[in-house]
């Protein structure tokens, strides 16, 4: 496991990868989210991106699946927030690779053995283009509780 | 169908709700994000929460869900990215009501036909607090292209 000790900001690591067929962009979105252009070759052809896309929240979703499959696991407590850009669609076949970065971090001033830390997390495609880019803020467990580092 | 000329800025409105049962929250989880305090009572007592709560990335689908149920649909055409606070837990039994806002809008310059549009889209319990919100801004189609609105 690792802990608020453990991260240092500024170093940029790969967590993991992700392959998206057609099928489960078709089946995300019938389920969460069914907008023609997510479901439909003919609708998707008429839309902004002329092909299918994923939606956004199964491209968010795919970042949460592939930190769970991280084993060198983060002791995240809680997801205080985060902002979210698609730069670049996501399209069927795409394969996507989670980079992580950690910007910057803090002892909790209100939870005792807690830090508060502001990480890059970014999803890139195949050809080096970014689908999805999220500065997300959480609390993360502290080895030492009672550290000043 | 709703478009860029139907929005107007600082008008709320509600779209839909959404009931949270126990198994959507573990069953969402176990296929996105298998995190123990999204999928076990015992792990969850000792999170931060207390109690088992929702993945962010099944909050985010259910706002997505809601808005797909509402019959009256914006057309919209592409998210370019969004900021999502969570400030409340998404707990077993809550009942989340979707609210959405117009901030702001104007007619895009690089594509004609379309307005990009900045909205607030907010997550409310059943006892009035906010379990997430949603700062976005997207692409809308337009009535009339020309349009100098």
């Amino acid at each position: 496991m690792e802990y608020y000790e453990d991260l240092e900001p500024g170093s940029e690591r790969e967590i993991g990868r992700h392959f998206v067929s057609r099928e489960e962009i078709i089946r995300f979105a019938e389920q969460w989210d069914p907008q023609p252009f997510h479901l439909d070759d003919a609708a998707a052809e008429a839309s902004v991106f002329g092909t299918l896309t994923a939606s956004s929240c199964h491209i968010y979703s795919i970042s949460a699946l592939i930190f769970s499959k991280n084993p060198s696991r983060l002791r995240a407590a809680a997801m205080m927030g985060t902002e979210i850009r698609f730069p670049a669609p996501l399209r069927p076949e795409d394969t996507l690779t989670l980079i992580e970065c950690c910007l910057e971090k803090r002892r909790s001033r209100s939870r005792r053995g807690y830090g508060v830390v502001k990480g890059r997390s970014t999803l890139r495609n195949q050809e080096g283009r970014d689908v999805c880019v999220m500065d997300t803020t959480y609390l993360v467990e502290c080895r030492d509780p009672d550290g000043d580092d």
